[in-house]
């Protein structure tokens, strides 16, 4: 999915980490960008942050058109949004700043323009609650670092949403070469941090109590099942666990240790709706093929991945971990 | 790390998934393969298994002198051991089959032989329990599906075993090409596995609460940070997300977070000491390079990822999903 969102102007509202991510990928995809920061120091972090990120996004291939003059720093926020046909808030995670700079954005831009919010942890609805103009075009739109290569983006609405602005979202982060998850309810979290979070928890219970240590815990998913996780989720990577039974004849077989004190995660109850409902979306996931055509088409990935990723292991840097 | 152990042979013991995944990694590093299984019928699915993984691990390149011809069958078990370098134990994950097979082979085998079990779930003291002869060296050794592809072990000792034992087991899997993971305790789901949980059952909730189907909570991880989990764990990544101030300014500022009642795992208090333990050991993994330097780092390795993956992407295969 190439990046081409060329003649388009995104507002870049917040210059941190995160908003130089989406101002690099914007420039990338052939977009003049209008960065805003009220502090004029931002700008020195800024053009350091899009220098780091543009040799990656060169080797990439960028759009036509796409050029480093296409950035344009303000310090005066009518200036940034002037002819915007998107805007990307990304203030401090405070939900007074956020919903306060939120509600000036909805007022200065026309209605139809979507204005999409960075945020990891407040929802749309939150996001809205001081927008009087057109608040549901007031979207939820987390990417994850870096923002510039990293292609997932989580889309939520709030109450004011409607579906027919979710798709024109979806559309114009897809331009910007992204593939946009559309998160079906506002939740504490949205669905990717919730995962990570989950992992990121047993992680530190593992160190805490000396079972590990931090090396050790990322080696364990770096070696292991960190290699399929850039092809498969546990969703589809679990139906292949299955055998031609797919699915359903892995919940049957290891379903039973769901109830084991492993972690301290509670599981929910397999009921029969809950199988339903994981093993014919797995084998939605599969589309028509068959375990072993996924089986030969993860070890083809697996090999071209393992050709890439042996070169940055420690002992290719010199490094003498113990793993 | 290239696979090589001509000249060496191992017993492979119960001819599933998984003794068929250690028979072909041990056939490409140039082993000879002593293969037993009760059922006499094994043989066909354990040969259909190995074409299966053939051709990924010729991609990957042979050892010296590998070949499918240096595979033998055996329903005896006596034979399958005799003169064996190293015992690889993949019997039905049940504690008293195991428990009775490894004292049979402990029986058998010379004193200083490894014998491996590849069970997930039972300790290798438990292992240990019924073998009288040497039952230090008989240990867990839990490999990763595809076990011919993955090179993630888990070696865990028992309460019979001695580190001596455990750096000689190192050494052993480390020919057959892979990354021994030494467990410091025997724990319930050795260390990847339960990190695995933890996400798995997080994932059935979002699922059982209607918030995401499969394919959406598998997208989150593969369009995001599945992308980064085969070059680094979660402890370098946010170390990364501190910036220059690394883990330590990671947990200044998110850690508060963790109290939030995201999943339903309880997080372990950050005490001073849990604190030092995580900062130290992601500046260890670090080895003396910069931020700066991890991030570019990074962006060459998800360059190159990137192009690779893209070609599984659905629309490759002309699949209509909807992220």
């Amino acid at each position: 999915m190439r990046a081409d969102a060329s003649e388009n102007t995104l507002a870049v509202i917040g210059c941190g980490v995160i908003g130089s991510g989406w101002a690099a990928r914007a420039l990338a995809a052939g977009m003049r960008v209008q960065a805003w920061d009220p502090d004029p120091d931002a700008v020195r972090r800024f053009q350091k942050n899009i220098d780091t990120a543009w040799p990656a996004l060169v080797r990439r291939g960028l759009a036509g058109g796409a050029s480093r003059e296409a950035l344009h720093f303000f310090t005066d926020l009518d200036r940034a949004l002037q002819g915007a046909d998107l805007v990307q808030e990304n203030a401090p995670e405070r939900l007074v700043i956020k919903q306060t700079l939120l509600a000036d954005i909805d007022a200065r831009v026309p209605e139809q323009v979507l204005i999409g919010s960075s945020t990891s942890g407040i929802t749309a609805s939150e996001l809205q609650a001081q927008c009087h103009r057109a608040p549901g075009r007031v979207i939820v739109a987390h990417p994850f670092n870096p923002v510039y290569l990293l292609p997932l983006v989580e889309l939520v609405g709030g109450q004011h949403t409607h579906r027919d602005q979710m798709e024109s979202a979806r559309a114009q982060y897809e331009r910007l070469g992204m593939r946009p998850l559309i998160v079906r309810r506002e939740i504490e979290g949205h669905i990717a941090d919730r995962l990570m979070e989950a992992l990121w928890r047993e992680a530190l219970h593992l160190v805490n109590d000396g079972v590990a240590t931090t090396e050790e815990v990322d080696a364990a998913i770096v070696y292991g099942a960190g290699l399929r996780w850039s092809l498969m989720g546990t969703f589809l990577t679990f139906h292949l666990a299955g055998g031609e039974g797919g699915m359903r004849h892995m919940l049957e077989q290891f379903g039973p240790a769901l109830k084991q004190p492993w972690t301290r995660l509670e599981a929910p109850e397999l009921t029969p709706e809950l199988i339903e409902r994981v093993a014919s979306g797995s084998e939605f996931q599969a589309g028509g093929r068959s375990v072993a055509a996924l089986e030969a088409r993860r070890d083809r990935f697996l090999g071209e991945l393992l050709e890439v990723v042996e070169r940055y292991w420690p002992e290719q840097e010199g490094l003498g971990g113990r793993i």
